[in-house]
């Protein structure tokens, strides 16, 4: 088969890769017909470490991506939630689904891995592959959701759900979203949606600030004066709630500062190590921080009907699409952050 | 002054009574401008006990109506939140503010008491009115607000917050409502508000469903197949939660079968003695109920920036207006569900 | 194999009945070792209807019981935590393990049932028993645990452990227990562990209530002057919490006149129909109610540690032993309530 | 009057100092008649700075101290809870009483002033001490207390309470204790009554250990393999829950190391500036972390049934008494940790 291979930092080529085989009885084998690249994705693509995978040494080539979806093409003997012909969209990442993590919900699964890190768990920006776990793993794409749609739900869309969640939203509540990437900007549509009387978008990006205008947020730049801005839009009374999605230093650095006391705010971005908050001005301002990594699949029967009833949309974050073909110069312009890409879509 | 005072079961009278005099230095002397009836209004228009007032026997005249809006013409020295001049809303119920009911938010003061429901605290329904404990009981009627909007929020509309905010309800729920008074249909906007994929409207008259129909309702009658055509809605799941906004018994009795095994339903509408519900179906269905009456004041802080932020909007209720002096036929029509009425506004 | 039969109402005989086998690839056989009576037992033993069983007809024989301990005998391909020759506990009931009910933790699965309530699922009070979906409803018996606490394990311990916790307790709070039947005992001791500062144990037997003195609870008897008692116990505040544990119509018609304002109730004991609470008397209270049945093997991780550190002790609730063939002369005794009998354990 | 009186850094002295006169009509007088000293004290002592105090430079004398008793000698006009001759505990801070930080709770009133920091709220270090706002502020010691639980109960057992309480502590959960000074000691013993299965105590001096060991606690010692150990004391688990009482660097950043996957930390010792937590930990383990200063008088509530009920018995924690005139020698002995010192109480 055809796919995108990870040869090294920066070094992603589109090319010919081992068919999957079914491993597993819990297992099935995907035709992927659309894929999308992640802004974690990058951290492989940097060569950034993740876990305790070093992508700077000789590592086996491996299929990239945890974003696709796509029909089934085999179906092991102990998978019952699908058969072979279904169309389906999948978690980016799965688990044992059997240890106290996956029942107990938190997604902290220690042999949880996300597809497409490593040749332990095979990509899916390639023709095909296995998933493991199907049971858990996967869902037939319904009628009413589109290919987009079904795309984000294999992790920005159930990543920016957790994340608001967490931030404990009451209606009447005023929200920021700091950093508005493809999850940053499902956070603004999924704050109004749980009761936001006001949002406030921050990102040093225009476009992007535009795109959360154009969904009813009140945008504002990072920077010096961040705090008197906030101040500003809100009547002095700052934010209630806080939802991170960038993972950049600087911004985790500011959310503190903009969030009135007694507020809540939650992080699912992945700093650099070393990157904290000030234990001070959280004690001073009575704050509750939480942070985590979205277990995909449990977010999916709140998003549904969402979706469903037409009061989520998760539209218009695809700015890019392409063929698979060309996923070399896609990973580029995403890296690059050029042409005003907010998100890139492969097709097969 | 001039005011509609209760003389007896179903004997209001537009009729001159004496004028208020400030007794509590914390309390103001309202000069009222707009009033309404609420439903509950309706026990005393029917002479129905309210806690141990008994209407039927010869009780001394006194002013009727707790919603309210109108201009501080005096205020007593330890009054500090207003002064001569401001136009404000004021709670319809009041207490002590010390207690430990008031301090703790349950809402339950001993010693509160609806204004308009003996001699022992005057209605508004008239051109002045004393409200004590001002400083937790009025507040200033900011510009954007309509005065229909700050006449809901003296009751109706805390009420109803009240009530939805304690179904829990979570982005993505199907709810409830049962009951489409004007508690029931501002319940309608804000379950969507608070993230509702799907609001069930349910009321026996065709004209209040219609009303939730506009409002982005999958409207139902009750009656023998009301479980079935719930089931139907909502794709075979039931509701998740439920908010009962009439007080009738029927009503009340149907809520545990049209909803889903853990669900939560909140209740505000007083029924006559003895309604209950089956303790064996919540058993069965691992259902949480919650019950209550709502402490005015404290739900202000999170309605207003909703309406401010134009979420939620709180119109259309007022199908009647009429200048106070036709208070007598208000009642009377209000009673007889005649001509549509929703709710009536009287100004003076 | 010999075992005890349900023939009829008030007809449960110790007889041979066929050995079970094997059915299911996830399922057991368990060589039980010690069983004990629920008092939930005992609507199948008067005839009761339970769901659409109605033993009053001529159902098929079939072994009672949902309460045993036993040793693995055999166990199917799919069964993955334990094997032939291991102790284990079974929980009273069990699910399919897949659908939205079993997922979400609300156990209310539509195709659970207890074991022992028909032929459908045969009971555990006989020398075998078949025990289907063994990953979910079995566990070994550690070290730590004494035969009697894994026998409470099976049901008991975990309904207490699920009604407490959804009373929620906080450190400091006033709980009334009512009823003190072995759930109701276990619940005094978990009301303590759980932060009460103050347990009101309430039952008409004098037995139970010293039962429950000795744990240290304040005990009282019902009655027409219980508020009273409880106010004075109480100080006055009356009581913040409630478990209700008896399923008696007069014990929940109680509970809410014993709360005080903002109070939190629990009920898990299984009234006759038309049994309910007075929904004024919640709305002026502004209660919280909730009611079902336990998810047992999910109360499972809690309990174990507070068993193995020794901070829970569930003792001396086993008021009589004796051979599984006198099994009919402990059912005459449990359901007479004769000789001071809390619960009845059964040796083979 | 004689007082101990802040000098400048290091120089604390028992002198003489202008009696207080009452200038607000909500205030008493208090004649105390015992006080201790806070660890938070130690940041006066030390001259660091608190807020925007620079104690560096030439402030004026203060009496300092937050945590006392007395006897109400004066009382204002618009005092309703106490009376002169009462006997009461005063909280460390007050707060306006009227601001929306101050009705939330989230304690954080802007012009909330801790008593002993300036000039401008003195501290009851002394013979008198004016309380304002004291409807809040103060309340009388009831028989049952010990003037030493009364004096804990002024600020460490209420920060403890809320720390404890933060960390969400459910029955059967492992709770860890970093840092066992005063309130760290208070916490091994609320986290114990709040239903922790185990505690796991932690701190440098062996003194500390013992004492909590002493209390039930698994004590360890900081250091390299502290997670080795915690991982041995509890069975490979890690811990549920943790509590941070110490404020030192080190320890805040060994929390999340020592905590599973979805746990909750609560932190309430002030760090010097810069201290923080590593994003990355927290997002890779889905942890919670709340953090915050006590509102102490509403912790009072649910700590006096404990102390009432004999469940909390917040003993043995005053290791050293000494005569007010001593307080010099006190604060030096206090900072140098001498002679096995964990709490100081002066006697007038």
């Amino acid at each position: 088969m055809k796919a995108l291979v990870f040869n090294g930092p920066r070094d992603i080529r589109y090319e010919s890769y081992d068919d999957p085989t079914l491993t597993v009885d819990n297992g099935v084998i995907i035709k992927v017909e659309k894929c999308s690249i992640c802004g974690s994705d990058l951290h492989i693509y940097h060569g950034d470490a993740i876990g305790k995978v070093d992508y700077t040494t000789g590592i086996e080539p491996f299929c990239v991506g945890h974003e696709f979806i796509g029909e089934v093409v085999e179906a092991g003997p102990q998978v019952h939630n699908s058969s072979v012909g279904d169309r389906v969209f999948v978690a980016g990442g799965t688990g044992c689904g059997n240890c106290r993590a996956c029942r107990s919900g938190t997604g902290r699964c220690p042999t949880t891995f996300a597809f497409g890190c490593s040749a332990r768990l095979q990509g899916g920006q390639a023709e095909l592959v296995q998933v493991p776990n199907a049971d858990r793993t996967i869902r037939q794409i319904p009628d009413y959701l589109s290919d987009e749609q079904a795309l984000l739900l294999t992790d920005a869309l159930a990543t920016a759900k957790f994340g608001i969640d967490r931030c404990d939203i009451t209606p009447g509540a005023i929200v920021a979203i700091v950093g508005l990437g493809p999850i940053g900007l499902l956070g603004v549509e999924l704050a109004h949606i749980s009761g936001a009387a006001q949002v406030i978008a921050i990102d040093p990006v225009a476009e992007r600030r535009d795109h959360a205008a154009g969904l009813g947020a009140t945008a504002l730049a990072p920077g010096d004066d961040l705090v008197a801005a906030v101040r500003e839009a809100t009547g002095g009374r700052l934010v209630d709630r806080c939802f991170e999605a960038s993972g950049a230093a600087a911004a985790i650095g500011s959310v503190p500062r903009i969030m009135r006391n007694g507020g809540t705010a939650s992080f699912i971005g992945l700093p650099q190590g070393g990157t904290g908050l000030d234990m001070a001005q959280l004690i001073y301002r009575n704050l509750t921080v939480r942070a985590g990594v979205a277990p995909v699949p449990q977010l999916w029967p709140s998003l549904l009907p969402l979706i469903e009833s037409g009061r989520l949309r998760a539209e218009g974050l695809f700015t890019h699409r392409m063929p698979l073909s060309e996923g070399a110069e896609g990973y580029r312009l995403f890296d690059a952050r050029e042409d005003g890409v907010v998100k890139i879509l492969f097709e097969l």
